[in-house]
């Protein structure tokens, strides 16, 4: 292992975002030889003095578990050099871009550290969500961040008990890469190493990690699910089980394959080919949601033959996608890495994007309303600015479909 | 006027349905110089007992004004012949088909007047409503029904004090036509003068209504609104208002329109032509809606332009479609009448409908549920109902993108 930040054994890292992802991944960490550092914010007083107990099917039970440190404000971490800072905070850009989220702690470190700045890794959702980091933190004329590393999880866990306790199952695997994506470009030789260290870091630690050289198509993967069964689920304010029906499924599968479609539309545009995106995962993604309905499936017009139900992959009758929960727990919605952005690249590259344009139209009011509030704005009076501007040119609509005014 | 089904001067309308509509088409056909029998359920002892409260902008305040009889049941009219029965209930097929509401006092009324059939009223949403009430009660070998007159009303109107009040603003028009819609062919004498008694009637109590040989394109007029600016206000669960923000006119606007073209795209796959359905219909419905938004409207790109608001017919700002207000309400909703014929002649057309197909597969789920709520039947157990069967077949699905699956 290469000499760290602070010159000692074990690499630093920062991770803002404790919530159930966060948790897994300080764990892991530090399990695989990091100091790891977690700032929290409501929880901070019961993990400083409790810990919190993890419920893992995958890495066991520990009970009041701790990481090495927990913090509040970059103050507190101003003696320490950072390796990496670990993004695991819900990206809302119109609460707060990332960048201004880890801002504070990457002056502070750099500071301490002039010589040495760390690499960013971001976990989160969504699409076109690290060149705003990227301008701001690693391509400014006073850099902060020696890159981004952009990473996509497969986890299923519950921050449970008002953030003293996390449940989980046995997924989790990260996949990593550089941002941008390197593809067949050699990556320069600091970096590698960095990343590679961290690899190390979650292998030691437990973690099923992979890192590959086009991170872009893996968040296209990831992205798929999100937005069609989720955009559904969040249209319809339901359960997937509840789309999952005999009665239902004539009416959702064919706008979920429809919704798939249109990003594969956006993918073929921005010139990624079958190769690294393959319209197969439309019926990947699909089947495997499918099999977790309990209807019987009748293929052929033939009464006696059915497709197999994987009876026991059941998804618990209650699962939503997580955009809802944050809708009916009234906190902003991941809006704009999971759908806005992918709408804003359909629009550059003029694809038609109907019934994801829906979706955008239909969440973009309650969004607003939840940001307002977050923001201490005052909603109601808002809605009824009258010196408020629309821009009715074209170019300024953000959907496919402009209105005709005279002008 | 022509001797009437019981051979006095006041021909006997019965009115299923006394909601707000109703109550207005009672009061005017009664004032008209019909005898009104208004068949109740929630509120027929509040109504029996004391009148209903009319405060209307365009027909005046009558408090404890009353219909000729009030009933509630076949078997308490069985003596009466009837002229019209005038349909203002809600058009639910999914709950109850229309013929299935009428049929008892249909049936009653033909036993007691077996030589004259009364001519049925249908006051109701959306497109394709009257086929099958035309089948059941018309076509029938047993008719019971002379005809259906199909009829498109504009009309605000509350029920407010559990059924015992009514709101009522300025704007009431009723358009009637025969069906199926005899455009230039001739209308069957007896048939249209029942009919112009129906207009004299309604005339003489203060309506303005008109007859037209083209019901049908006045059906697609009055659904515009309802599927456009309706159908994002039901996926977004928000005012009308919300959609009209600054911030939210670039998202919803492309929507609204997208989804009024695909309605014209029906329409035209119909055969039906710019002169009975006119494409310019789309910026007039835009334009009306967005004048009542409270944003400045800047036409160009110049800093300075901008269209006029139409200060005084701002909406209400809670002001929300009426399908919302059901949702909400927990009562099935117009979902077959206003969304779905819509998309089934859409699917044996050919046409394309992403957008409503999206609100379609997300208000369907919901439906379900309020529709075995409705019925008493248990919706999480059939959820999970092991035994019920989707047909995976490209043919059984309702929406535009059939699902794959091997067979």
């Amino acid at each position: 292992m290469t000499p760290t930040a602070n010159g000692n054994e074990r690499p630093e890292v920062l991770l803002l975002g404790f919530g159930g992802v966060g948790v897994i991944y300080s764990y892991i960490l530090q399990k695989g030889g990091a100091n790891v550092t977690a700032v929290c914010r409501s929880n901070y007083e019961t993990v400083r003095e409790n810990g919190i107990d993890i419920f893992s099917d995958k890495f066991g039970e520990h009970r009041g578990w701790r990481p090495t440190r927990v913090a509040r404000s970059p103050e507190e971490v101003a003696s320490i050099s950072f390796d990496y800072i670990v993004c695991c905070f819900k990206c809302v850009p119109d609460v707060k871009p990332n960048s201004e989220v880890m801002r504070p702690f990457l002056e502070m470190n750099k500071r301490n550290n002039p010589a040495r700045l760390p690499m960013v890794v971001l976990i989160q959702n969504g699409v076109d969500i690290e060149e705003e980091a990227h301008q701001a933190l690693v391509q400014a004329s006073d850099p902060l961040a020696s890159c981004i590393v952009s990473a996509v999880s497969w986890i299923a866990v519950t921050l449970l008990g008002q953030g003293t306790r996390i449940e989980h199952g046995l997924m989790e695997s990260l996949t990593v890469g550089l941002y941008p994506s390197p593809l067949d470009n050699p990556v320069p030789a600091p970096l590698a190493e960095s990343l590679r260290t961290f690899v190390t870091l979650a292998e030691n630690g437990g973690g099923d990690i992979l890192a590959t050289n086009d991170i872009e198509s893996k968040r296209w993967h990831k992205i798929m699910w999100n937005i069609s069964w989720g955009g559904v689920c969040l249209m319809s304010r339901r359960p997937v089980q509840e789309l999952l029906q005999a009665e239902t499924m004539p009416y959702t599968l064919g706008v979920v394959r429809g919704i798939m479609l249109e990003m594969i539309g956006i993918v073929r545009a921005s010139g990624i080919g079958e190769e690294r995106v393959s319209v197969s995962l439309i019926d990947q993604v699909v089947g495997m949601t499918m099999s977790a309905t309990r209807a019987k499936i009748r293929v052929r017009r033939s009464p006696d033959v059915f497709l197999e139900r994987h009876t026991k992959s059941y998804a618990r009758p209650d699962f939503k996608p997580s955009i809802l929960v944050d809708l009916e727990n009234g906190r902003p919605m991941e809006l704009e890495p999971i759908f806005l952005n992918m709408i804003r690249r359909a629009r550059r590259l003029g694809v038609d994007t109907p019934r994801l344009d829906l979706i955008a139209a239909a969440a973009k009011p309650i969004q607003l309303e939840l940001v307002r509030k977050q923001r201490g704005e005052d909603h109601a009076a808002l809605i009824l600015d009258e010196e408020a501007i629309y821009d009715a040119n074209p170019n300024e609509n953000f959907t496919g479909c402009a209105p005709t005014l005279s002008s």
